[in-house]
């Protein structure tokens, strides 16, 4: 097997969940940094002058999805430090003022502490992809800072490839698998609740699962599990998976068209 | 706007270019590292008896795409520096042992160089998402360790719609670009360039991008783009974008069923 050639750098998930993060700067890209903070669970400490606060930021800091506020312009690196003396765990900095970004972000690299500054890539040691969530889902479309415009425009196709229903899928099939545990907890059934659970998946529509409700949850364990068969669904879900309402309005189309032929036919 | 609900950790793409990696291992889980440490460009050094290396891996170490191997079994963190004495800047293992894990996990943190176990979470200051690369295109699909068989499904589902062309449409666009700022490098045409690159990646399918090639990026860019129309394709490519095969496939049913129809009709 070949090796990829260098394609960008390394896209990864990096843990954030109660991890303490620093954004210097209030305004419309800080914002876009808050929504994918607060997805990954980090405590946001938000260092930026009061008066000038998109709207978004400051209803943020009011609803306690930014954990804390410090109404100062950002001056010198005493500022890039906890209250309690204790160092970030990642610095983003979303700042107009080139000269204090290069500041920050070589105080942070002094410390090993992962930086982002907006807009200038050698001052990061991360950036940002286009990001599509669905729940636990999380989709991140990169091209390195190479042709934005097709990189939205494949971000768009993306979009639509996946099914509505994913995120859902995932959140109840997660509830199956615990209810499957909790009912056959043996170590010895591992590889025999996974097969289950992966033909069940393999079967059944993301819009058949995101519909799974508790209570069938539960039936199926009783029922299907112990004869490791795949629980049967109602036929509509399972048509909607094969055939979409674009090869319906395809085969309608031809329809009309021989009809309209047959018609001409007789009317010679 | 409210901010989203915690969905997993928090996708970036890290910089890794020329960079320096340890990988301690060098079985299948490894070999996978490998895979995306390349794309990404980093300088990679594999710490682990040569004996037991995924054939990949003995390929990669051949033809210098694993750039330093150490014949060793881990044992203690002072192979964890390189031989300069200076730190790596990530390290990551992938064997099979907890205990030696863990003290590579524990020696890295304090020493904040970010570092991934494989296969334990809570021992990974990031972990790795579900890869799709086409050139310098990345796709990374996520779901926080949750619904791994549906987080497949969707996965696939996402490969399919990415056009197989998409990697090289945007390196041709690229090139375009490229050619336009030469052709064209006045700071205060920046945003009519933006716009006129916008409407062709707007208009003309990926696949026609991904033909473009040099001798007609250069007649676009001496053409149309005085008068900042969008150039003419051959009408085949625009076609393509429009009608699908499978689409075409359902017309010809519906033509065939009715045929059927009106043939039993006459034959009453």
């Amino acid at each position: 097997m070949t090796a990829p050639a260098v394609s960008g750098g390394l896209p990864i998930v990096w843990q954030l969940r109660d991890r303490c993060v620093l954004l210097v700067g209030g305004g419309e890209v800080a914002a876009s940094r808050v929504v994918h903070l607060a997805a990954a669970g980090a405590h946001i400490t938000v260092l930026a002058p009061a008066s000038g606060l998109h709207p978004d930021v400051r209803a943020w800091i009011d609803d306690g999805t930014i954990g804390a506020h410090v109404d100062a312009l950002y001056r010198d690196p005493t500022q890039l430090v906890r209250a309690s003396g204790q160092d970030y765990d990642m610095i983003l900095t979303a700042i107009d003022d080139a000269e204090r970004s290069r500041e920050v972000c070589e105080w942070s690299r002094a410390r090993r502490i992962p930086v982002n500054v907006a807009d200038v890539p050698d001052k990061c040691d991360f950036y940002f992809g286009s990001m599509i969530r669905r729940g636990p889902l999380q989709v991140m479309v990169s091209t390195n800072g190479r042709g934005p415009r097709l990189a939205r425009i494949v971000r768009q196709q993306i979009e639509a490839a996946i099914p509505a229903a994913a995120g859902d899928a995932i959140m109840r099939v997660g509830l199956l698998r615990a209810k499957l545990r909790a009912h056959a907890p043996e170590a010895g059934l591992a590889s025999e609740r996974m097969a289950w659970m992966s033909r069940i998946c393999d079967t059944l529509s993301m819009d058949a699962l995101a519909r799974l409700d508790d209570a069938t949850a539960e039936r199926w364990v009783r029922e299907a599990w112990p004869t490791r068969t795949v629980p049967r669904m109602p036929w509509q879900w399972r048509v909607s998976t094969v055939v979409s309402w674009r090869d319906i309005t395809s085969f309608l189309m031809g329809c009309t068209s021989m009809a309209l032929v047959a018609l001409w036919y007789r009317r010679q």
